[in-house]
């Protein structure tokens, strides 16, 4: 806490001398700004419990954590944006410095490994797990403070393609461990886009060829082709593009496809052979056939990917869009330095997705606490209750003590209203028979217990 | 990663039209603001570490997790700030807002109690670990940017003098488990500076007094004493005050040096009897004598604190200053709600902590990474790799796999660099023989297992 007097300068003393600023009766709103989100206990729980796995996943597969300001010098973060970008971040002055908050966690890592690469191992992994800022236009699920959860593995000139290959699998670890069996991890590699647009001499087209594209599950194949021809493609080259966008079916026969279409091009051989790669491997991974498919429709932003794209869908909740995406770069720090940093990586916006389930009510909240037994004091003397807590929490179990000298209803029900599973009441005549009760709040079955029983049992940890 | 290339509104479709930037070659400086703490992998491990620690305990003493917005109405959080403070803040206004970045995380906690008490069970303890804003001056061992670790424990109307007493053991939990033992909490009340200065009429001079008693450690007791002569205070009065913060020794000393001070004023008294009560119930909660004494010099701060306060100081740096603070608060929410929320908290600085303890070459960095096994696949197909490191990661062993085709010195030379304890090789000769070679890269031991004792000492975790 600040000190909050008015603090003025005292010139004849030099020290500074306090004018104690008196509290108004005007109250000051308590309302948080819209776009960012606020939990309550019972919410905030979960949403750590979220947290929590994707940072046990990304460090069981050997990804290193980074935290970065979020605060840094404008130019820094501006270094590649520009249009709507940055418009969307909050920029100010300090004194003479341009500052801005960062608006993804990938821009301060390349600053990051371009101004540390002498002191890293590479490939260098990192897993990066922080609140970024963009100011858009509040509207319906979008935030303008939210959470990103980030891993990237970063080569140094170079990057093998069985990189590619785990972060499905780590996908799939995460969102098991978050409780869906039924999800999709769809793959698809931006060298076959790329080239085949090319190929077609298209190439100055293809940013807008992409967007049609990528709505092409919300406003269907008709349309998508009507959209093309505003472009002013010619029917060959339509049809060209509309054969490859309508690959679908199984894996290896999407591949087959892919090789059938006779496309005499290297980097779409190239863009085949990395595809098939990487599909065969996530088998090796274990993730099961049922999780993840090519989809040759998803394209991840238009020049920033230049390999490997992944996006993610629950398959019950297709609306909520895709919740964790990413891909391979060729160069994921040119802005900052010479070095040619290839990376793949992903990013699952954690906000984004906790809102949506919870709209959804897929996210069922439990206890408002974490705590697992509230002792309850009915002496002057709180001594024995102090020691069972104690043996409790040396046991790591969460452990309260009610220390207000409340009515025994109101004391019960704070341990209902958090939802505290045990109760023990300490008495004088439990001291005296030497006889505590432990009161499961949940059943409400209740178990008389001697001192040593209680220790004994809670020792175990139940 | 949002889309880099400028977005210009195409007026004839309506849609956007990309225009790609062209990279400088100019390259962005990548230096990090003075004052932002930026931590290299071996470091970060450390810290996230300590963070670790202290959000366990703060969990096992049924503390309940609070994240807030870093970014709230600049009116919220000035509330009742003004001077100095102020001064201090990141302010700025995006579109029509005023907005303003945290400086702590107690005004948010206020506001949120404000908002929401209808929602929560009172006591309501929580804790809060995040970012904090100050831009102050740059100068050594200050940051702008930091994290605060905080409890709070809230009551409505009223709150026990218990919960004053079960922080201290929280503390010593906390800095126990940080590993170390020479550390002392010192306590105060602040009902009897109160009632002292107001006794001896000098009330309105008790800002300076205080500020002169802050620096006593610093500057000395003629040097105070010199002050406070300065404050024109009589003789008398001067006497009293130094009879006071003169009271030395052990706790019962102290306490009975009080009492001998036969200060006929309520609040006085009442301020010997909670210190007493305090003091006493600290040894139930198990903290050993050698680590919490009171000292009546802490003040902690002049126009909040109400009753207890705490400072905590690790004997064997005490230029460090205080490493966890806090105290007893009549009112923590005046400015937002009528409602009466006395608390008591603390909050460790834990950026500065850590730095301070990083320059004593206090913190010992180990790995750069939580990698545990590094797998090193020889063949062209890795499907065995794949396998072990999922069975590793199945068992909570944090894997990695090293797909880069380098030469062999250059991957042993990754897991020594990164400080990763253990390796496995697995090439053609390996499969066929069925024996592989795990490597202690610390003892440089190796044993050679078959397929199946690898797997068996993986599963079992070593």
């Amino acid at each position: 806490m600040l000190f909050f007097g008015k603090k003025t300068l005292d010139k004849k003393s030099g020290r500074e001398k306090e004018e104690i600023k008196k509290p108004s009766n005007k109250k000051v709103s308590t309302k948080t700004l819209s776009g960012f989100m606020e939990l309550l206990p019972a919410e905030q729980i979960v949403f750590n419990k979220m947290f929590d796995t994707i940072r046990e996943a990304y460090e069981l597969f050997g990804f290193i954590p980074l935290d970065t300001p979020i605060l840094e010098r404008a130019e820094v973060l501006l270094a590649k944006a520009g249009g709507e970008t940055e418009k969307q971040i909050y920029q100010f002055k300090k004194g003479d410095t341009d500052l801005a908050m960062r608006f993804d966690l990938t821009v301060p890592l390349a600053r990051f490994v371009a101004e540390n690469w002498r002191e890293l191992a590479f490939p260098f992994k990192r897993y990066a797990m922080g609140k970024v800022y963009r100011g858009e236009r509040a509207q319906a699920g979008r935030f303008r403070e939210f959470y990103q959860c980030d891993i990237d593995v970063i080569g140094d000139e170079k990057l093998d393609i069985r990189f590619d290959a785990e972060i499905p699998s780590i996908i799939y670890t995460i969102f098991n461990k978050l409780g869906f069996d039924k999800f999709t991890i769809q793959i698809n590699n931006r060298k076959l886009f790329n080239s085949l647009f090319s190929g077609l001499g298209v190439s100055e087209k293809s940013a807008k060829i992409m967007q049609s594209i990528d709505r092409l599950e919300k406003i269907g194949a008709e349309k998508v082709e009507e959209e093309l021809s505003e472009l002013k493609l010619t029917k060959d080259v339509i049809e060209q593009i509309l054969n490859f966008i309508n690959l679908k079916g199984s894996n290896s026969k999407i591949l087959q496809g892919l090789k059938d279409l006779s496309i005499e091009n290297d980097e779409f051989k190239k863009g085949i052979e990395e595809l098939e790669m990487v599909v065969n491997l996530i088998q090796q991974f274990g993730v099961p056939e049922s999780n993840f498919r090519i989809d040759l429709t998803i394209a991840r932003g238009l020049d920033y990917y230049t390999g490997t794209v992944y996006e993610t869908r629950l398959d019950e909740y297709p609306e909520i869009g895709s919740v964790c995406s990413g891909g391979r770069y060729d160069n994921l720090a040119s802005q900052y330095t010479d070095k040619k940093l290839p990376g793949v990586g992903i990013s699952i916006g954690l906000t984004r997705l906790f809102d949506q389930l919870k709209k959804k009510e897929v996210i069922k909240t439990g206890s408002a606490t974490l705590t697992q037994v509230l002792i309850i004091p009915m002496t002057e003397n709180p001594e024995l209750s102090i020691e069972l807590a104690s043996v409790l929490r040396e046991n790591g179990i969460a452990t309260e003590i009610y220390f207000t000298q409340d009515k025994m209803k109101k004391r019960l029900g704070y341990a209902d209203k958090l939802g505290i599973p045990y109760t023990v009441i300490i008495g004088e005549d439990e001291i005296i028979k030497d006889v505590y009760t432990l009161k499961d709040m949940i059943t409400g079955e209740q178990k008389e217990l001697k001192r040593e029983e209680l220790l004994e049992k809670m020792r175990k940890g139940f």
